[in-house]
């Protein structure tokens, strides 16, 4: 392409209302551009970045034996209503009426829609397993887009659904899947880890969610120092301490005038926080749960959710609620006489001895209270792990990082076979429903965290694989005949090879072509200019500061040997 | 890919709600499955042909310098408003709200995204032309989906829009994507037309359909016999006769009981029905339009509803309006002191003489009516033209086909940039409108304008470009090893080649897979039975009777042939 001709409205500025170094980025070297709020029109140099990942998606799940469909993203709501979840899925869940007045969903996921393909058309184990896949846009009206592509309310995903026979296959099917993405996610240059991953909403068994390091990550990943445990921090369990083996002392009331928070009682009685434990009320799907965890600690909103069946609406309690549970203002809530539909403990808590809690009663707290012997309620692990617990595999520490979800997969095992009876004739003639997996890529996601991990000061580092062009030749002085001619020869070449290519033939200075190309990323750069008398052009990479001058009869060479070291197909 | 593995639920019965050909083979074939009414998904051997027609369309207008891009389908309502036809397009548009209350809609068409993304990027001669396109999908809330994915509310559309400085860029724009269409549909094995054609909804001057001839095609199409003009009947020129020499007789009432219908009439007064005007009353937008024709003739809705300014809703009249305008029942409306906010003449009835027209008055009729001096309206062509008419351009009679529109191109002018502030600043300095044209193809129905061409009793005859693998390797027994051996190396030769082959190891009767070879229409097919002891398999043509015994040293030439002979790039 020439990129005179081309549509790449490049930024100087860095765009105000950018916060993260991908979304910055995006903008300025002209890949997207926002319409509304968590929605982006992709130009020219954004498409052909994410039609690269879905290149190579669509290359490593052929290759596992998937099969590629294209399913609407209009869904009728009588396929939610089956699998029960029309009611259950909230305000994310972009709903509309047709003409006649019929309700539609703009599919969030699909699993619903595959799963009624499956049942309508496979009636025999014989017809298993398959592995069917989509590349289409989903729509998800999330409360917060931000960090542009990152988190959006349209965007492009990958979603495949597996359908076996049995746990066996299932099993196969995932780890097909789980080894696609170490393999799609390492060719787009992507340093990556899957990690144990709590189910949600989708449901199912099993799950990992392949997480992309990055500081401006929205989730966190918590990896063990000594062995290969990763866990999402929804996810990761709390090791179980020993119980304490203190003397359980006498309980006492202590007058805490103006004193609420955590911080306020280390400073009233002298103690760290984890001599106390703090009592957080929760209303989940209407009913009242209590959490109690040590003062050092955070609840895990996710553990709490599961212990309670699974929940769709989940907030912390309003003033007046816990004033009806408590008896008393906020910050004096206390697990001894609460009154909640869930009582949940935390391990750490029913393990301690003598903590300091709430009184359940305005400007009092509690000394010495004991689990067992004063409040009762479910044991558990309700909270967040930190860097001080130890991993339960193998005893060594956590180390806790930001993570972007790229990918996520799940063993959804029978869930949504059986609510919407898609069932085959096994080899012994019974009605079995099929076991399902679902996995997921996000795309423009993917290309976001590439760049987070792919970048310097002047922009893009695009791995060679995922570049919107592999090559941009510059000619120094286009009114100079003789680099002109050049670079449309080199051009031409790399192109006959296969090589996708730029020709700067902009009538712009040198220094301005080259900070465009540096801040679109495209892998290497060959400059035409006063060493053309002497047959020679200056070779550079974009991730090197080395300029190496070179021979013309040696461009094509130098061009393949990046393709053959980064192991990238030409053609 | 092995057959065996494959998701491709073919069927042998034709379906029962599937009423035309197309359709019929696309759900036999395994190539589509309805989801919802006029909501489709595709499976493997639909998503592989849709995806071919996608690659066409991408070579042919990349050829021309057009550029992809992605705009979301999910819009807001602001860029409908700024355009002014938020309220102006009906219920085929559909909306919906986000969770802020704020209105969107699911683009049916792309003219207000492409105009606003161009108005906030450029602002100079210098950036300009452009030409961008997407390939995506479009909603349309059809009033009546039907014929499978003839007529659909969700579908895959390549939407292009061009944008140049004056008429003249507009003009060379224009004529590029002409020749790109002609291309695009002539690789993709259509024969098709290009037709003049009416601008309707989206507005602009000059506007070409590109016209498959079929019968079940929604669209009537005139070609004149004579010459290349050929037109959509919406659009399609009457001739205008001579005005008659007759002399014009008194008027005189007739009492006509029950007689309502022209068929009526002529059996009434034992005349033809050119002797005869009809009245129709039409609601356009709320005010009341009369149109008189001849008892012959059809009213041309199109060239109506352009008389009165372009209307949105247009209908004709119920009972209530009828007698409002006409002070009569149903089937005696005249033109004669009708009272309506249009009365529009067409040309024939204005140069007749002497007419029958309805009176005005319940069960009466008036006979020697004349325009001019009995009645007075706009005159003009309002009618449908017949194989009668002649064409305006040669004077050679018409023909009228059927035809099945796959592409469309419009000349918009300035019809968005001026509503939408889309402005440029030329050489001169001054702030001008930019250009603009705007060209679509539908991707699936162009698949389904394919197979009505391209057929026979026993199923799709696929043009091998857009054929979904080109080769079939049937062995006639799997279980003989000698078959299976054989087909497998020639299974894997061609691939290794680029050829895009079936391997159908599935346990079935050399018949039954025959027979869905032909179904699903690969153009080649390769058997591998008996003759194997001679080393040698059976070739035959999809489209042809003929099965010739090769050699197994001759298949890739063989093969290779029929791609140089189709004008098909290998691999």
């Amino acid at each position: 392409m020439k990129m005179s001709k081309m549509f790449m409205p490049t930024l100087r500025e860095v765009p105000a209302d950018a916060e993260i170094t991908s979304h910055q980025l995006m903008l300025r070297a002209g890949m997207i551009r926002k319409m509304a709020s968590g929605v982006y029109n992709q130009l020219p140099m954004g498409i052909r970045v994410f039609n690269k990942i879905q290149d190579i998606i669509r290359e490593e799940l052929n290759e596992k034996g998937c099969q590629e469909i294209l399913c609407s993203a209009l869904i009728p709501a009588e396929l939610w209503k089956e699998s029960g979840r029309w009611d259950v899925m909230g305000a994310e869940m972009m709903r509309l009426k047709d003409r006649n007045d019929r309700d539609f969903c703009l599919g969030p996921t699909h699993e619903e829609v595959f799963t009624d393909l499956i049942k309508q058309e496979i009636t025999s184990y014989k017809q298993l397993p398959l592995n069917l896949y989509q590349i289409q846009v989903k729509y998800r009206d999330e409360r917060r887009p931000r960090f542009g592509v990152m988190r959006t309310r349209s965007f492009t995903m990958k979603d495949a659904y597996s359908f076996d026979t049995d746990e066996a296959g299932l099993d196969k099917s995932y780890q097909d899947m789980f080894d696609a993405y170490t393999n799609i996610f390492a060719r787009c240059g992507l340093d990556n880890s899957p990690v144990q991953a709590d189910t949600g909403a989708i449901g199912g068994s099993v799950s990992a969610e392949f997480m992309v390091k990055s500081e401006v990550g929205e989730d966190e990943i918590v990896f063990c120092s000594g062995c290969d445990y990763a866990a999402n921090m929804e996810k990761a369990v709390a090791v179980v301490a020993e119980p304490s083996t203190e003397e359980m002392k006498e309980l006492k009331e202590v007058h805490t005038p103006g004193v609420h928070t955590i911080e306020e009682l280390e400073n009233f009685f002298k103690l760290s926080a984890d001599k106390f434990a703090k009592t957080l009320v929760y209303v989940a799907d209407g009913k009242t749960v209590v959490v109690v965890v040590r003062g050092d600690r955070e609840v895990n909103e996710t553990k709490v959710g599961n212990a309670v069946g699974g929940v769709v609406e989940f907030e912390l309690a309003n003033e007046e609620v816990v004033k009806a549970v408590t008896n008393a203002e906020i910050g004096f809530a206390g697990p001894i006489g609460i009154k909640a539909d869930y009582v949940l403990i935390d391990n750490e808590v029913a393990n301690a001895r003598n903590l300091i809690i709430g009184a359940n009663k305005t400007e009092y707290h509690i000394e010495n209270a004991n689990y067992g012997r004063d409040f009762e309620g479910t044991v558990g692990d309700f909270r967040n792990v930190t860097e001080q617990d130890k991993c339960t595999k193998c005893g060594s520490h956590f180390e806790i990082a930001r993570g972007v979800e790229v990918g996520h997969i799940f063993k959804l095992g029978t869930k949504y076979s059986e609510a919407m009876g898609c069932n085959f004739i096994d080899k012994d003639g019974k009605s079995k429903p099929v076991v399902m997996g679902c996995y997921g890529i996000g795309v423009e996601r993917t290309a976001a965290a590439i760049i987070e991990q792919h970048h310097d000061e002047n922009g893009i580092t695009w791995p060679l694989a995922i570049a919107p062009y592999h090559v941009v030749v510059v000619p120094v002085n286009i009114k100079k005949e003789e680099h002109m001619e050049v670079a449309e020869k080199i051009y031409n070449d790399l192109q006959a090879m296969g090589v996708e290519v730029l020709l700067d033939d902009r009538d712009e200075r040198a220094g301005v072509k080259f900070k465009d190309s540096e801040l679109i990323g495209i892998p290497m750069r060959i400059t035409v200019g006063k060493d053309i008398v002497d047959g020679k052009v200056e070779f550079k990479l974009r991730k090197s500061e080395e300029k190496e001058v070179i021979s013309l009869d040696e461009i094509k060479s130098r061009v393949e040997a990046e393709f053959v070291k980064n192991n990238v197909k030409l053609g």
